[in-house]
């Protein structure tokens, strides 16, 4: 642990065990093993001790793994050798049968994914139940809704909290496809299966079977396909996440002060004491941060040659592996900022009060359409507008001067008109409850 | 068209009509005005002459659309201006109805992407038959596989071919449900739908009828999975059709030389009027590498404000724009590629046959493994192939030297062997038959 | 034009000669046979007549270059045969001498970048000298300064503007190496020059002469630090403009309203007539955030193979093209945002007034140090801040119940405290000084 | 140490002190108090007990500064406490002098990119030395020159040595003025220096002095142009090495097999015992590929808000980590490949001299000028390379039989030209000597 990870990893992704890799590669290789067998490759017996030694590391010499980790330009050939010295000569037989250092590695990355989109899917359901338990409880608390960071018209608070769970929702339902069509690799030196003694296409089925993952017509050695559909589905969980961390950066400003996150330990600050920082929310955003640009090398790593690439291979592997930590810690922090997350309703309801002025210009140009012409209706609102700005008179009265259209009532009908938001915050919440029936992980 | 457009934009997303986000926008009025006439806000027949207008642009005054196209930051307002001027008083209510200007920037975006995607994955099913056609051709034909860049073992050129065809089957099946699921984007100026009359998710729905799309249950207009999901997939194309394109370039290298482009036009060089360049996987590549920066941009875009982002939103529109363009000029360079590629059988061959040594040494070492044990035998094949190489003597001899193997019976099983690659490629053409049968575009 | 440009294109860059790279082309291949006349491999009257249709396109039969510009992967063999035939047979031989088409893509894509960047330099500087007024000018007006956009404790409006010039000046003093540092390209078919007649290197520095550019010891043909120099410097210059065009929009939103565009055109919204949105600045960021992509492509394609690359290369000038337009349309739409901005001095006063507590916590955090020590005070005064929080009571009143500090003096000591912003505006002035005459362009 | 690490950490940048960022921090916190001391803001006993203690981190309780690490969103508060409780009650006042936590993170930075720059140009000229041997052996050693991965015309080996010598004493020149410009931060908690009892700039001064940094008239808490200088010249850096080990693994290629790296310990294949990998060169290309998206983070992280960024700030800390370890691993990488380089000068000789035809195609162009014009004449020798190759004759006969050229001499005019390659090659040796002199780090 350094001090970067202790202030910015977050959540179960980056809680693996010590050294991930070294983990998930003795877990292909063993598993790998027991597939050998059960094509009749390799003897029952043979297998069950790699798969043994496989689970336990500490029975492998790694300093020498270690030291000679890169002198193939990746760590399977001395982790293979000092496997074989472990399982010893009866069982070193049944050690990375047919099979190529990609084979595992790629198999590897494909486990380790696939734990941390797992892990990554928990933590979203956790905040987009959260966010359900927000739309619920403020379905119809007015909040004044911004575009372009401009005060618009009101929304909820319960339909923010819904468009925040359709994004959580919406991220959840693309992982678990992504994670149910993760494929094994294995394919031997160039693909053919041509150490793998004519039971390649079976052993690969094997493999397959043991590990949980699906199988491909032929090797992905270099269609990597599978490493983008993870890199794409990270990189939109990372918007996701952002998204709602700068809402929250937002709403949490002084001069807003409409959320807060409310925590004993987080958000002091070293030189003002004043200060209450929404943490949670300024972390997530600062991991889900690092995303695009990962994400735009592991789509330029697709480009691989012949039947392995020089490099662009390589440079997956760290890549992906940033990628899951920081999205997991993007997606941890985000449900931290959720959980504490307090609105002050009677604020929102202040801010939507006192800001009165866009509806009833939205009224009155509505009023003046009939007789102008929606376009100079428009015109003539906004005109209205800049005099009560110029001449700060109340917006108000200047409507109920006019000649032109019923002040009085357009002024009388200016309770917040939310349209159809309850109707859609509930559609969302139906939704949610579905894609947790539906499989989303 | 400009000359750098002449050099690289190819196929048919390049070739659309003259302004396509024009055409895109007015698509999204029209439809807007009949799914407004359905639901009974506005009259039948002024949708109808709305959306004759909209089908015809010509009709509007696009000067001055043009000249202020940059006030509002979207060129919507001045459109629906022009719209309603187009359309006369009577028509000009049902223009625009309840929307926002990011409802139909969005839904454009939407119908944008689904053309272009739509033909795009037409050009990789081209490519994709034009594999598949060379996987069945040289099903049988040996071809050197090479990893790192370094000959290896043997392949087939069918094996091959059967990896490009599974790159583009896979992409077409990702592609399929991007397209289905596109959404409308309606939810008027804050996403409640509170100028709809209380029609807003009833025209929603008939508006996703109207343009084919689906609906989802709040607006995404912060939530920008949609475009995220275009943008993924899109990379994943662009990353398949380099590696392919790279494949090419290689194979036709001068020292290679087992495959070619076969075109009277392309390929000249302006200094060396001996050279042959595979220009079209060499455009195809380079149209495909200004992929993976585009799609970190939309991406990183996904960070959006409150209810509609300022800046992030339109940082999209240009950068989905020239992603759909470069990726689809890639995959029609490709197309080009593969339909006038030759690949040279015999030189094919003649390179195999003549590194014979890479098998052989992996004869040798697992004809040592039962005396040495995998690692020694490894080990002593490897010290064989370094003697070779140094005392310049075949391998050949030093294996029917050795006293230690029956070193005829291994020189004599030299044949090429390339496993499985058959039985692989079979597969993969049995799943391009269904990929073709299974929806893909 | 389409209707994306118009939306979104400004200033001078992109309001270039019709075709850019056909004008950079010519421009080139005109020098070139300048400068093969000087060296003397042609004769002069040759040079001038190709020098002449150089300059005047009209002469060239442009659809047919149009037509085979992708032949070859390159513009420039068609455009070679086109000006071929425009300047006659005399003259032909004074077409493209010794040259391939590398030299002149390169070299025009040194012109372009070279005319980009002194254009965005012009902008910049017009928007540094908007700053130096608006620093000037409320020097000593104070404003609220906001860290994690929370409120916390103030600086001067003078002190902003300071530290956007900084940014404006640090970026235009970066772009001025790299204009005058940009290099011909002049190599021939594979940079020996071995088709220039010995006299290779002496053209190359008169060609260098002819277009005011610098030369390298060997061509750059694969040594793409010019473009990475531009590319880098692009990138910031899109940083600075993001920074300040996030302010602007921040400075503006309803609830701080510090800060607004004043324009008679823009701001409108299709939606709500009320609005005046900060249009500018929503542009400039929207164009700055295109950028990261691109400069990243461009680092990318820097990988080149041998003595020309296969893809990467051609990838850089759609790429450089469309970063130099974007970066310079944000920095015209800067221009124009600081051009039309308006800083509310009350209003700014009455945000710094009203938030006198951060300033009263922090001298009783200092006031409580010699007794506590500094840690423990830092933890009294947070306590103090949430107190006042919970009970809605002012802190100063709780600072005045206190019997550890002298309450009074504290809190009479509450007129705002800047520090050393006066002294740093005017050191950030100074420097503007010196950068104007010291050469930024 | 994990695997991934182990594979592919190479060198000095990755090989500093246990946690460089605790280092840093606490350098700067040393720093400062020795600086506030100079200008006489703390006692000097005080200030050196300060020091004294920072530069021993044991003396510091790190499991609670780790276990509150997050809690404000950085890890300075809880250093600058534990600081304070480890220097005891008297220096503590002497500790965080008028800083805030982002002072001592950016100053932090400054000193590990500049820590980090420097080893990367170390590693860059020992790089450019064995570039320098290999230009000056092999000056005069042809070479086939490839454009497009197609043989083109010769050069010599001297010459691409000395290509790559331009673009790493390029790199070189360009680390010096970043690293001679890296400024300290010093501002307090808005920049206005208001904690630091009107000493701030002058404290600014000193720190700088302590620590070799510059000073800028504002703090660059938002203008984060020293951050992207640093992120432009590592990726530029990255593009040099990327480069140069793609030539390299191009040219180990079997089939062409012109260098090779020559090492006992590396190169080897788990599944293939004949393959030698050049590793080195394909794992400096790995690291150098994981730069441009890292560059693209930092770019798009400097667009901060107000006083201090919400995030945006914070993805540049590991980001930048995470590039200087990747590039100076890539730099590292690259020295050993180079110094592991063979060159095969026979096999270099052969293979142009059986691929004579390019040269004597130009000849013959060439030679038909005169008669042809230059259009006609370059078809009319493409059309005699087509005429060999398909009718399988040597071109060198087909020239013999013409009519319309001095067959004979165009024949005997054979030896490879490499033109100037020679003079060029010289005047890189040339610059690479005053690089060195003239303060290339």
């Amino acid at each position: 642990m350094n001090l970067l990870d202790a202030t910015f990893a977050r959540g179960p992704v980056s809680a693996g065990p010590g050294d991930p890799w070294l983990v998930a590669l003795l877990e292909v290789e063993g598993a790998l093993a027991r597939a050998a067998a059960r094509v009749g490759l390799v003897a029952a017996t043979a297998a069950e001790e790699v798969s043994r030694v496989c689970a336990d590391p500490t029975r492998l010499d790694l300093a020498t793994v270690h030291a000679h980790a890169g002198d193939a330009g990746n760590p399977v050939p001395p982790l293979v050798r000092a496997l074989r010295d472990a399982v010893g000569p009866y069982a070193a037989g049944a050690v990375h049968v047919g099979a190529t250092s990609q084979d595992v590695v790629d198999t590897a990355a494909v486990l380790l994914a696939r734990r941390g989109l797992q892990l990554i899917s928990t933590d979203l359901g956790t905040a987009a139940d959260a966010c359900a338990r927000l739309a619920a409880d403020h379905r119809d608390d007015v909040l004044m809704g911004r575009t372009l960071l401009q005060q618009a018209l009101p929304i909820t608070a319960g339909f923010k909290a819904a468009t925040w769970l359709a994004g959580l929702d919406g991220a959840r339902t693309r992982i678990a496809p992504v994670v149910a069509g993760l494929p094994v690799q294995y394919g031997g030196a160039v693909g053919t299966l041509a150490a793998s003694s004519g039971s390649g296409v079976d052993l690969r089925r094997e493999l397959a079977v043991e590990l949980g993952l699906t199988t491909t017509p032929v090797p992905w050695s270099t269609v990597r396909l599978p490493i983008a559909d993870v890199a794409g589905v990270l990189g939109a969980v990372a918007g996701v996440v952002a998204t709602i961390a700068v809402d929250v950066v937002l709403l949490a400003q002084t001069e807003v002060a409409e959320a807060s996150e409310v925590s004993e330990s987080r958000g002091g600050s070293s030189a003002m004491p004043h200060k209450s920082n929404p943490v949670a929310a300024i972390s997530a955003r600062a991991c889900a941060r690092r995303a695009p640009g990962l994400v735009a090398t592991l789509y330029a790593a697709m480009e691989q040659e012949h039947e392995r690439g020089a490099g662009t291979w390589h440079a997956e592997w760290p890549t992906l592996t940033d990628l899951l930590g920081t999205v997991g810690s993007a997606a941890s922090w985000l449900t931290e900022c959720l959980s504490s997350l307090r609105l002050d309703t009677d604020r929102m309801a202040a801010t939507v009060t006192s800001a009165g002025d866009p509806q009833l210009a939205g009224a009155l140009a509505e009023a003046l359409t009939p007789a102008l012409g929606a376009g100079a209706a428009h015109d003539a609102a906004a005109a209205a507008v800049r005099e009560a700005a110029t001449t700060a008179r109340p917006l108000t009265d200047l409507v109920l001067a006019r000649t032109d259209v019923d002040g009085a009532a357009l002024v009388a009908d200016g309770t917040p008109d939310v349209g159809e938001a309850g109707a859609q915050t509930d559609a969302a919440l139906a939704a949610h409850v579905l894609a947790d029936q539906g499989g989303a992980l």
